[in-house]
């Protein structure tokens, strides 16, 4: 079928790469023109500006959303839904909190613009394997999108998870699993790599691929990182987080379930970024003030 | 090879099921005399004590104990030791705590007996899948028993992983990282159960398999337990542990490590066979204390 | 000084008799009618309406909302504010999220009216020991409210910590730091409470009231609630939360702070409120999945 | 009445100090001969050694150990009952694990020597304000040894809170329940340190003294070194431990019950005395792995 696909970065061009070997007629746009250069030597076709991609599609038109969350997702649905008819599909294929799907979909709504959002999973290795897409949005949009999705996604890949927000809110989930799954995992590497049996790391990740309960893609790529670097000598511990972990926790609060794995998992990160840290030191300062303990200045 | 083993409860017997497939001489024994016979309908070779099972293995002998940690093991080697000679071998295959492995090895070196420690994971599916193995030990006892290991793990899925009790130090921790991963997908399935989505959970453990960051065999189970009960109505949340994640926490105190997800998980499971939390009530009459809250009586 | 003062629930009715004993001129209004005649026995001035509390108030004006927070804050302070005029002033001292104070102050300021925001600690003692109050605002409508801080707090027991939600801000730090510890309380009482040694409790906190280090206000009221029912059978272990803990792992997630006892006191909470967990039946699920470990059903 | 004195640490003088004040004959020792020759200015009788100690006391002797935990007590105590008789009582005034107590208390018991454990908690402020004291032991040495107690405790600071061991298990929950308070109080301050509203922290800490629910000695403590030093400026966030925490945690998994915020507690501090964390570094390697995020190097 026939997509506009807006943003070329790093996930965007891979995806277009898929769409591309499926015959599907992809028309490109980036802010970058290399990009869009890049993407035409796939097949795709180039567009100067948004209004040239809308231009350059057939109705009812299908848009495809894969710029960075937050700002730039809002004003490129903004841009584009301003260019588009009744009828037409806005995807968003980000990693938007999805209260801000709901919202926009209620806005489109009342032009008759059709918006699906879709929690794309698979990271660098989607271009190979496929990506897992939770959709949410309404039956028809979906259904008309489903060629797409189909080559996207591997085998059995996508999924209508639910109405407008719900891909966005499951893709929320997925994230803060990883989240705790990446820390139970680094907590026990950790005290592997403290064990007086000098233990080959790399070795027992691999070891447990291979019919054990914790085997996991998340775990084969642990295994391929200490294959590597077997100490992790090249890297620093600084872990960046992108946001879902902390809605996922808004929302555990909003629902009153407990998730202190997530949490504990969060905060690691968060120290991981500090310098120093204050609460660190008012225990240092308690503890000198009430047992005379020696503390370092 | 040939080899005797002990212990032919759940695990023990589907192993010897693959022992047999690979026509190895297992000599069996088990205090349940039924367990003996269905062994033998597999080929295993019974034998009607402890002394007739030696009796029946040439030197150097291999013992393979398979029974419950904490006692049972313990006085299976010490009764299995007391028959065997210098050169033979005894192997556990159970959920040891690595202490007791160093302390049996070394009491075993004395009479020039070899005792090694295999890890063993994959529960009721390693029949199918074959079991991942972590084995401890001096290099010689582990060579001659190669060709067991072979057989009962999947490829690539045994590993001499270091001297005695590495193979249970590693299953320890395996054991834990498997503690931090249920939690981690409990809290999220949990949180999408409360979702004014109505989402459909066994469906989405399902998409999840197919090309997400989170996929893993823990989630294919998941998803097999949510097809047949999509609400977990069938069960009680009632969750015990076998031991592991203490032992691992234990260890990662005296190593000065920290295990947030990990403990996190135990407590849970801990809370989760409390009829009534006493701390809870605690913090209830704490409450009132202050503010004259209202308490449930 | 002259204040007026609206809602006489358990607090409000115990600050108005703190103001009065002071000679402070107290004109009071609750929708209650029998609150209001109460208040007039200790020398209130009983207003049939916020219009008639206003006109009994000498410009500048000074009221003091003593209401649940959210919406009949939100409302009350709306009210009266379409009475007042420039110079009077709108005093919160309910459990505000301190984004609201910002709002409301930015709103007022349009017409002249000053906002500030009292967070209030002491609950049911604060009519014998006086309230620790927090404060924020401006400069002026602060100083000239002191007489009224001053009466109510404790000597020393008053301050203005900054501008306007500052006060409610601090009063949500210290509402988070109370979950921590009570939760190290009943972490530690639970643990006694099923000690070989058949301690008694009570006494226990009685005598770390004496020198102790983790001697508290808290402890002391803990001490009590043991000592009237040693072993808390006359309470279930249900606990609310009235939101300002929610509001600090916001706001630390916001600032990417960690605070895993806050979360782990909070969510303790939520436990205790549910009849069984979704996730504790995840866990055993997945259990029986891999190990065919017996689940209670 | 008369008691050996062995350990003229800081705790230990201090103790000696109060001890005199009240013109108890006190018969000190300690490795370093200048804190005995300090100890007599106060009048301590000085002993030359143990023997010289023991011989120095009047049937029924009662030896106060205040030596460091582990080993040095451990010594101690065997060198000491080795120069006493039937009848004589040891008191193990330090931070013993409560399993050596019950241990020690058997081995004496055959030579007809009582054993009681003095849990000590005060601080360095015990010298002024008198030390509570949690006892563990039998009736009769207790009650011996009471005009010592109520001399080092303050008013009702003092008591018998089971048998032996039971001292030291009371002042091990103790100390556990401080790491969790001193954790609330610790995030709840990093978090005002990172507030837009700049606020003041030493004055919030006072303030909070006055009436508020979180008022303590500890926050007294804090408020008193964020006086000193509002930033933190001058000291490192290196926090060490001195094993109560840690034996807690065991105690409180050997019990099955939850203790989330002990553990968040002891794992801060294990953070804090870390260079780099591998398990940090592994998350890094994980997310590096699968979304090709940046890494530092």
């Amino acid at each position: 079928m026939e997509l506009g696909f807006i943003g070329l970065g790093k996930m965007g061009m891979n995806m277009v790469t898929r769409l591309r070997r499926d015959q599907h007629r992809v028309v490109v746009f980036d802010r970058a023109a290399e990009l869009i250069t890049q993407a035409e030597t796939q097949g795709g076709v180039g567009a100067r500006s948004l209004a040239d991609m809308v231009g350059k599609l057939t109705a009812p038109r299908a848009v495809w959303i894969m710029v960075p969350s937050g700002a730039p997702t809002e004003e490129t649905v903004h841009a584009v839904a301003a260019l588009l008819q009744p009828g037409d599909i806005i995807v968003d294929g980000g990693n938007t909190r999805y209260h801000d799907d709901v919202r926009r979909a209620r806005e489109l709504k009342t032009r008759g613009i059709h918006y699906v959002d879709a929690g794309t999973s698979g990271g660098i290795w989607g271009l190979k394997v496929g990506y897992c897409l939770m959709i949410g949005g309404d039956e028809a949009p979906v259904k008309h999108l489903a060629p797409v999705f189909t080559t996207l996604a591997p085998p059995d890949g996508w999924a209508h998870v639910g109405a407008v927000g719900a891909g966005h809110y499951v893709k929320m989930v997925h994230n803060g699993i990883e989240y705790s799954m990446m820390q139970g995992y680094a907590e026990g590497f950790e005290l592997m790599s403290k064990s007086e049996y000098r233990l080959n790391l790399a070795q027992i990740a691999d070891l447990w691929m291979h019919g054990s309960v914790v085997r996991s893609w998340l775990l084969e790529l642990g295994a391929g990182a200490l294959k590597e670097d077997p100490k992790l000598e090249q890297l620093k511990g600084y872990v960046q987080d992108s946001g879902e972990g902390r809605w996922m926790i808004a929302d555990a609060i909003d629902k009153d379930v407990p998730v202190p794995t997530l949490t504990a998992a969060l905060f690691t990160r968060f120290r991981s970024r500090q310098e120093e840290s204050f609460a660190e030191k008012m225990l240092a300062a308690l503890r000198n003030a009430f047992g005379g303990h020696a503390v370092r200045r």
